[in-house]
């Protein structure tokens, strides 16, 4: 059960998890198995096994890094956005969500994309999460008077989330180009029409 | 060049593309090779290259049927529609597009995601696509007074393109549940939303 290289317990752990993220970039799938991993971490086949029980459990490690990394982005953006303009909170969640897709893809498509074919597990909306972040702040928007009272704010949160994800989505994979004056440009018009509607 | 099963021309280009369709659906990626293909379609392994010249090939005219399939779909319910409700309609391309997915999740992921890793062609957005439907019926509304003038046609239905495919993604992904009851409240929240705006 030894390393090769004799890695520290963590240093092993990440050691195998940026191997995995590594030959999903070089594959564009999760196709492989813990043995190959192992030979691409340059460690022995065994050692996979000292952090994860199989390859769902190593992908779902990932996964989990990777809505820890969404979160933060989101927390930051709120504070850059400050406190009083709600709107603007909200916005600056959205466009947090597609510059954390365009900047990680592979970590992205990982996420919410289902690469196990089905037997992965769902990912959690964790509390602290980037939904329950979007959810407070439509609550923020609606206490302040700002967003309709007429629907269910988790309903307005969902559909929230489907106009950033879908932007994102269609982003990473390059059906809508992502370079930045084009990004900012599609932020200010989903605020606009997610705010005030395509009516006229 | 023979077959073993000796499929007619037409035959055998239909059993190819079924059998790349069936072994996504088994594996969960279109990780196999031409080869192996032939072996599941129970041609020879040179029978692939009468009709493609390699794997992308396939893979794009697999694609160009579900662009194909989507727009049918899209132009069937704006048939069923009728002419006069001009947001009906645009509500009717949005359902369509959602049930597409819902009901075609692989023919949906290998049309809008990328499982060439970068290396396929980016899928056309013909003319009488989906795509052309959509902004067509969202030019109708406005010609109509219904959608606002102050943003380009081709930007709204970007947005709108985004809100449903968001919507679908997270459907096919499961990170929604796909059920007919909440598939129909979320089109309808989604309608409100797109037309009226979140605002108060």
């Amino acid at each position: 059960m030894g390393t090769r290289r004799g890695y520290h317990h963590g240093n092993l752990r990440r050691a195998l998890l940026d191997a995995a993220l590594a030959m999903f970039v070089a594959r564009g799938s999760f196709d492989f198995t813990l043995r190959e991993l192992a030979r691409e971490a340059g460690v022995t086949h065994n050692a996979p096994y000292r952090h994860f029980a199989g390859k769902s459990e190593l992908l779902a490690a990932l996964r989990e890094e990777g809505f820890g990394a969404l979160a933060e982005a989101c927390r930051a953006a709120l504070v850059a956005a400050g406190p009083d303009d709600v709107r603007a909170r909200v916005r600056a969640l959205g466009e947090a969500y597609v510059r954390f897709a365009v900047g990680h893809p592979h970590h992205f498509r990982l996420m919410l994309y289902d690469p196990l074919g089905g037997e992965g597990p769902a990912p959690a909306r964790e509390p602290g999460g980037a939904f329950a972040l979007l959810q407070g702040s439509l609550e923020e928007a609606r206490a302040a008077g700002v967003v309709r009272a007429d629907l269910p704010t988790r309903e307005i949160a969902l559909a929230a989330w489907a106009l950033v994800h879908g932007l994102a989505s269609l982003m990473v994979e390059r059906h809508v180009p992502a370079d930045e004056a084009r990004l900012r440009r599609h932020v200010k018009v989903l605020d606009a029409l997610f705010f005030e509607g395509a009516s006229a």
